[in-house]
C-alpha cells in the first residue's frame, strides 16, 4: 500500500516530466511555471490512494490524477488574476510575470488539458470518471462566483457559506478521492462513499483554515495570524460572531469592518475579543470536530478491509491534530 | 438528409431550451446571454450534417454539436475580453456589461460545459470523439496565442499565417465534421478524409474573409471593407504583400502601417494600390481556389453514395460563389 508521501512523491515525479509543447513559447510557459510552484500535491495524491483503496495495480489513476492536479493550478491561475494577487507560493504570479491576456489564454489551455489527461485511462469506470470530473470542474466556478458574490455581501449565512466552501474547496477533495476509487475498479456505491469522506474532509479543512486564521500559532500555521481580520472576510468565525453575537457586539462588529487606517492589531484584537464572548473558537471546533466525525464514518462504510483504509484514517488524524 | 438549413434550425432549437442552472446568477445569465446572441450556427449544424453522411440517425451527434456550439461560443467570450471588444453581433461584450472577472469565469464555465456535451453521447465512437475535441480545443488555444503574437511582428511568413489560421479557425471547423461523422458510426479514415475536407474548407473561408474585408462589396459583405488595413492586420494579403513588393514598395507599405492621423479613405487606397502593384488580389483567389479544390478531393476520397455529400458540396458550392 502506498502512504501518503509515496504517493506525493509520485506525483512530484510525474508532474516533472510532463509532456507539454514547446511552442507557442507564451502560451506553454506558465503552465509549466505553474505546474512547478510545488504545492503538497494533495489532491492528485489522494486519487492515487483512491485508487489503491480498490486494487493494488494504481496505473489507471496516474493520468486522472495529473489532470486533478493540472485543474487545480487552473484554478489558481485564474483565481489569481481575479484577485490581482501578486505572489502565488513565494513567486509571482502569471499576469504579473506574463500578462493578464496571458493568464487568461495559458489558464484556458490547462483546463482542457485536465480533461485530456482525465480522459487517458484504460480504466473501464472511464465514463463515470469523466462525469465527476465535468460536475466537479463546474462545481469549483459555481463556488468561486459565490466566493466573489459574498465578498459583496454582509449577510451571508452560515448555510450560504458552507455551501460556498464546499463547491470551491470540498468538491474537488471528494472527486480526487471518487476518481481514484474508480480508476481503481470499486463499485459506484463505494466510490461515492469516499466521496462523502473527501467532502467532509474538505469541510473540516476549510473551517480549520478560518480557525488558524485567527487562533493559529504563527510558527506552525506559517501564514500571518490574523489576516483574515485585517480583510474583512466573511469566514464561518465571522459569520458565526455576527449571527451569535449580543446586538451591541454586533453593531460593534459592524462598526469594526469598516475600520481601515488603525493598528492592525487593535482590529485583529477587538474583532477576537467579540469572538470569545460569543465563544465562536468552540462552536467552530465542534463544527469541525462533526465534519471530522461523519468523514469516519462515511469511511468506515466502504465495505473493505481495515487495514486497506489505514492510510487515509491516518491522513485523517494528521488533519485533526493541527494545533489550535 | 438534412440540408444545412435543416440543421442551423435543429441547432436553434436546441440551444433554445438548453438546460443551464439558474444560480449562481452571474455565472450562468452571461452563459445564456452568450448563446442567445445568435450567429449562423455553422459549427454545430456541420456535426449533425458529418452524422448524417453516414447514418440516418443523428441523434447521437446532437449534444455533441451543442457542445461545440458552446465551445466556440467561449472562445469568442474570452477572446473579446482579451481584444477589449466592447460589441458582439450587435450588443455589449460579456466583460462591458458584467464585468472582466465574470467573463473569465463564465468563459471557464462555458469551457468546461463544452466538454459535458461533447460527453453526452451514446455513440460507441464516444473515446474518439472526445480524444478529437481535447485535441482541437487545445489546437484552438494555441492559435489564439499565436494571433496574439502576430499582432508584435512584422516578420510574419505565409506559412505561419496559414498556421496561425489553420489552428484558430479551420481545426473547429474540421473537427467538428469530424466529431459528426464519428458520432454518425463513420470508420476511422472517412472521419479523418471528413476532417481534411473541413479544414481546406476553414482555411480557403479565412481567406476569403481577408479578401473580402479589402476586395468586398460593403453591401454584401455586411462587415466596413477596409478594416483590416486600418488596424494593420497582418493578413494573407498584407503579408503577400511584404513578401512580393518591389524594395520600394514594401518600404512604403511599411511606411504606411505606420500612419495614424490620417483620412482612413486615403490610408486604404495608399494599400490597395501596392496590393494592386503586386497582384496580391489574384495570388489570394489562387491560394483560396487550392484550398477548395483540396476540400473537395478529400470528401471525393469518402467511399459512400454520392447523393450523401450532395448537402457538403452545395454548402461549399455557397461558399466559393462569396462574390469578389
Amino acid at each position: 500500500m502506498l502512504s501518503l508521501e509515496d504517493a506525493q512523491i509520485r506525483i512530484k515525479k510525474e508532474i516533472e516530466i510532463i509532456d507539454l509543447p514547446l511552442v507557442p513559447k507564451d502560451l506553454y510557459d506558465p503552465v509549466r511555471y505553474i505546474l512547478s510552484l510545488g504545492g503538497k500535491r494533495i489532491r492528485p495524491a489522494l486519487v492515487l490512494l483512491g485508487a489503491n483503496l480498490f486494487s493494488d495495480d494504481i496505473s489507471s489513476a496516474v493520468n486522472p490524477a495529473i489532470g486533478i492536479e493540472i485543474f487545480h493550478n487552473f484554478t489558481l491561475l485564474h483565481d489569481d488574476l481575479m484577485d490581482n494577487s501578486v505572489i502565488r507560493r513565494g513567486k509571482e504570479t502569471v499576469h504579473i510575470k506574463w500578462s493578464p491576456n496571458i493568464s487568461i489564454l495559458s489558464g484556458d489551455v490547462m483546463s482542457i488539458l485536465a480533461g485530456k489527461y482525465i480522459s487517458k485511462t484504460n480504466s473501464p469506470n472511464y465514463k463515470d470518471i469523466q462525469d465527476t470530473f465535468n460536475r466537479t470542474a463546474i462545481e469549483v466556478c459555481e463556488g468561486q462566483m459565490l466566493d466573489m458574490d459574498f465578498e459583496r455581501r454582509t449577510d451571508v449565512s452560515i448555510q450560504e457559506y458552507l455551501e460556498m466552501i464546499r463547491l470551491k474547496t470540498s468538491v474537488l477533495i471528494a472527486a480526487s478521492l471518487e476518481i481514484g476509487a474508480l480508476a481503481g475498479g470499486a463499485d459506484k456505491k463505494s466510490a461515492a462513499e469516499l466521496y462523502e469522506f473527501g467532502l467532509n474532509l474538505g469541510l473540516a479543512f476549510q473551517l480549520q483554515d478560518d480557525l488558524l486564521d485567527s487562533y493559529g500559532d504563527t510558527k506552525t500555521f506559517g501564514k500571518k495570524v490574523g489576516n483574515d481580520i485585517l480583510t474583512n472576510k466573511k469566514t464561518y468565525l465571522m459569520i458565526t460572531a455576527l449571527n451569535n453575537s449580543k446586538p451591541e457586539d454586533k453593531a460593534r462588529l459592524l462598526d469594526i469592518l469598516g475600520w481601515t487606517t488603525i493598528d492592525p492589531f487593535k482590529k485583529i484584537d477587538a474583532v477576537k475579543a467579540i469572538y470569545d464572548a460569543c465563544s465562536v473558537k468552540a462552536l467552530t471546533i465542534d463544527k469541525i470536530n462533526q465534519f471530522f466525525d461523519l468523514a469516519l464514518q462515511k469511511l468506515e462504510n466502504i465495505n473493505i478491509e481495515d487495514d486497506r483504509k489505514i492510510v487515509l484514517k491516518k491522513f485523517s488524524a494528521e488533519l485533526k491534530g493541527r494545533e489550535y
